[in-house]
């Protein structure tokens, strides 16, 4: 399991939360990663922990000011990115675009959908993983087991059918390490977390919780 | 072979164009459709011709102060609609939803998109059919079996492989018979026009000798 | 006053609303309009209401699909336009662009507008008005006069400082006669309603209520 | 003068041209910024050069993935910010709030416009600065004195009539010292620059000649 702690515009502490992903994830063996504000990167990234950038734009080198170069978030440390969360909803052609971008930088990339329908439509675009983030479960406290399981079963169903090769991510109602087992067993291969650990009074402890039973 | 005259926000004469239409359609047995700005759809679909939205919002009924409610283009007379034009790009998301509005308001639904990745990307979200709009062709003088018959082809196979039930549309690169019939053997199973005809100085003509091969 | 009834994605009967303000308006003298979806605006207009747009894009005639052509609303019908509405935020450079469309179809302006500060940005673009739309009594209970009556004495002394001829309506909080009065008394020159009118069992009613202590 | 050197999302050394910005200003005593990636925001201010973000979000801290908070750019080391580029127009409403998030954040501000009516509207919204972009002007090798003064002047004045603190900046058409002389004999206090200076073969060569007539 794959597990992506995401900062969002959080008033956490970034240096601590990654210095705690970093110390879990050798600890445990699991693969944890850390997704700060585009300005946060390089800071993230010279603790050690693996760095994913929140979005990349879709454009290349050129006169995009106020962009999110792919290129100059690898050159920072980043060595993935989100692509069209739900708080960053995108056009098609620029997803398409933006995973382009971050092949050419190599960063890995995760593309956002709501259901197992844009599941699907985000398989097509090639990216290596895609998160499905359930509306109904995001920023509640409903876990994905107990809330709607089929949601993840079907999207990892219709990923497939598209690309075998994609990962699906579930990317909401994850907070416990129950959760991450719950998760996997419905075939999601990583899960996508914020609030769960950004904002918890001791990350670290939130972290060993989430990789306890894997 | 599906004919769909998209008038966009050109200088035409709306009406001359659908009764051209309606009569070419009525005369050879072609499906000929005429798609209007939204103020002009009922006037359109008065003279008989099958009459398209260009686009419709992904809102359902409620407080949507200049949206494009589905169901107002229908009651005006619309029988289906364009979702994500290449000159209105819409995110991911917001396709998916419009699809689903034009089929609350039983319109049938043609997406866009730009190459044969995109295409089944669009196919995943489960609309009628799918035109392909290749960037390099949009707009110019270089017709689709000459300047890139592949991505044609490509296109329908990305789609098939998808959802067989989907329909492709050539989206450009189409301004005479002869590229109506290349478009057919390509695999396509419409084409959409758009100033070859609405800025044609004879409509009626130009549209005989779209179908002249059929 | 004015008074601009917005009937939105509203799933009420456009035509019926619109006889009912041509009546009202005739009836009192108050000038009275009525805003419907761009594809019932030549039905709305054909009663011989007062008919605006909801919106119409920043372009010219073009190749622009699913856009809202000011020239064509024009056609349909239309007399003026909302531009911005809070449903439908635009970019600063369209809303210029916006308004010089609208100028050249000879459309009447409305830019809409969250507070002074931006009720003054609206009015150095030179529409014919800016409506502010208090963001915590659109859609509310709270009339305007008891709510936050500093928002429309601001808004207007914010607009009558960088253009005298821009008229203020105000855009939110008035659904009963009271209301309108009061916000005359605050410096409205207008008002916009929408679901006390649109969505009432009797809209005649509701209009007759509003223009009661004019 | 007040000189803003934008990186945009050129393939450039940002280091480089830091330090070459950070000698020229320290040797001139002219004041000179240098905007770069988000991304890049910490390795640039480490040069002690003074930094801009290229653009921050209208949120503030919480739930927003991909977004650019104004306090993550503040920490990162950047003092002041673009808004609005012409290459990252925003919706009136968000520019609105980007200044007041700048503000909360202690960012100066720079909101950038097309013309002397969007200047005034910019103006309106209370930052720092208004940078007047001519579309006409933009990337082009036409200097903002030979090629369209007025619209500085006039930019300056409509600026001037709506708040007299709001500084106007001349944000296109200036690549040579005289063009800074003539830019500040029109009125402006400051210059955005781009490709002149990161694009230079000599960056600091290239600063010095600006600064030359100062």
């Amino acid at each position: 399991m794959f597990i992506l702690v995401n900062l969002k515009a959080y008033p956490c502490d970034p240096i601590a939360v990654a210095k705690a992903a970093k110390e879990v994830a050798d600890e445990s063996g699991v693969r944890i990663a850390v997704s700060p504000q585009a300005s946060q990167i390089s800071a993230v990234a010279d603790t050690g922990v693996e760095t994913w950038a929140q979005h990349v734009s879709p454009n290349q080198y050129g006169s995009f000011t106020g962009s999110t170069l792919a290129e100059a978030a690898a050159d920072a440390g980043a060595v993935g990115t989100l692509i069209n969360h739900s708080e960053n909803r995108r056009k098609l052609a620029d997803i398409d675009a933006s995973v382009r971008a971050a092949e050419r930088a190599d960063l890995e990339t995760c593309v956002c959908a709501n259901n197992p329908r844009q599941t699907a439509a985000a398989a097509a675009l090639g990216p290596d993983s895609v998160a499905v983030e359930p509306p109904e479960l995001i920023g509640g406290d409903v876990s994905v087991a107990s809330g709607d399981p089929d949601i993840v079963t079907d999207a990892v169903a219709a990923a497939q059918e598209v690309d075998e090769s994609v990962d699906v991510y579930c990317g909401a109602g994850v907070s416990t390490g129950e959760d991450v087992t719950a998760a996997q067993e419905l075939g999601a291969e990583g899960i996508l977390l914020a609030s769960g650990v950004a904002k918890a009074d001791d990350p670290k402890e939130a972290l060993e919780d989430l990789v306890s039973d894997l």
